[in-house]
């Protein structure tokens, strides 16, 4: 599979928890080209603030892979992660991050705390931002709008 | 119970956290002043990088109370969160963040990325710093004297 097979799926994640009345975001973690997660937001569904798409697939590969490090494992994400799934990321030592629409209000790689700057910051991905962005924020504003 | 008593606890699973292999950080969730979650680190038994102390006390509170919002609970921790848990303490609502040591190196609240001080953060806990901080520190040095 390659990076728009991965990314799609992530979408597909990310509508599938829109419709379940989760904010849409989607997520797949890969290694060596297989899809070891996916997950969209599970917020409501599991009672746990912490639920986030980035966190339920790294917590799924860490019990699959064995390891609380997820060598080699790249991570896909239909918004920019917040503070709390960037420094998760980061202990799970992700090699590659690929993230769809930015997010200037709760992001934090590109926008906000930008934690992969800091010095104290032990491990970074690579980030490449971009995929699959008009209709990542496409899904997201379309939530939003539905409940305003 | 006050306020010694939940530290007392939070540095009790930090102790225990620390005899299993794991990080030694132990914290509480305390809700009217009972305890409604306690727990040390679990990153290695769960094989989960997000598995921090606050992680845990957070998910297990969300799923006793039945919500993803924490109104009205404190949460005590005996070492100042990193950005993940600082972030995932804003997202729970918790209402007031007790801690123990500082940390320079890792903390995102005094320290580093100073989470709650950004104008893009929605939450921010009242935070108390410095209870059982000694002890605290103590667990953590000697923990990392012995493995180096």
């Amino acid at each position: 599979m390659g990076t728009r097979d991965f990314m799609s799926l992530a979408l597909k994640e990310a509508a599938a928890a829109g419709t379940r009345g989760e904010v849409p975001i989607g997520a797949v973690i890969s290694l060596n080209g297989d899809i070891i997660a996916a997950s969209g937001n599970r917020t409501r569904e599991l009672n746990d603030p912490t639920a986030h798409a980035e966190i339920c697939v790294i917590r799924e590969a860490g019990s699959k892979l064995g390891s609380e490090r997820l060598m080699n494992c790249d991570l896909w994400v239909t918004l920019e992660p917040c503070p709390m799934c960037a420094s998760a990321i980061s202990f799970a030592r992700i090699r590659r991050l690929y993230f769809g629409a930015d997010d200037a209000k709760g992001g934090a790689v590109v926008s906000g705390a930008r934690l992969y700057t800091l010095p104290t910051c032990h491990h970074a991905p690579e980030v490449y931002g971009g995929f699959g962005e008009a209709e990542a924020a496409t899904l997201l504003k379309e939530f939003f709008k539905e409940r305003r």
